[in-house]
């Protein structure tokens, strides 16, 4: 069964995408530890970071770099990462800026707006 | 001043190294939260990895997967990333084994006879 990323990929779930080529794709967490929180994903289901062919896995730590550079610049907070994927069986990985009102582990409600308004901020094309 | 880490790559101050080459250098971190949890750096010193140049930051990411994957095999456990860096200004990807005793954001105390005997297992050449 695809994982939930893959369907996200595929477009039949929605999500608020940030950044999207032909081998990556980002957007936001849906259960955000921090506003701005990231996920950065390789199109390809495969579920560890490292078992990525070294073209996938080049392609997704540019894209990464990239966006935690330019999520500083738009949110004014340092980029942190992080890499389980113990939750969801397709490479991920989380950058989250570190604001003061984060607290770990804890999950932000936020609305559709919210989201919409992070969303339209951190677009980078 | 130059960092703690630094002073580790210029010999100052010891370390359990595991891996080195000329532009990176991975060694056991000396507050563990996991046995096996491993620092990788880069020899040059800068604070936030999204600010290293794509060469240094490309040899980086290439020892960490390829040591994510061998500290795999040695110990049996996934290989999880955090690079988080506010402690040392100098960039740093912890890899730590997700075994089943890890207590998050407990430290392991372990003897110098522990961490030479996981030293010496993770040893990557």
């Amino acid at each position: 069964m695809p994982s939930i990323f893959t369907k996200i990929v595929n477009g039949e779930i929605p999500a608020y995408k940030i950044y999207e080529d032909d081998t990556v794709l980002a957007f936001l967490d849906i259960h955000p530890e921090t506003k701005g929180h990231t996920l950065v994903i390789p199109k390809k289901e495969v579920d560890k970071i490292y078992d990525l062919d070294d073209a996938t896995y080049d392609s997704l730590m540019h894209v990464a770099k990239k966006l935690a550079v330019h999520m500083e610049q738009k949110l004014g907070h340092r980029t942190l990462w992080k890499i389980i994927g113990t939750d969801v069986p397709h490479a991920h990985i989380h950058l989250m800026p570190q604001d003061d009102n984060w607290q770990y582990g804890k999950t932000l409600e936020l609305t559709p707006e919210e989201f919409e308004e992070i969303r339209s901020k951190l677009e980078y094309k």
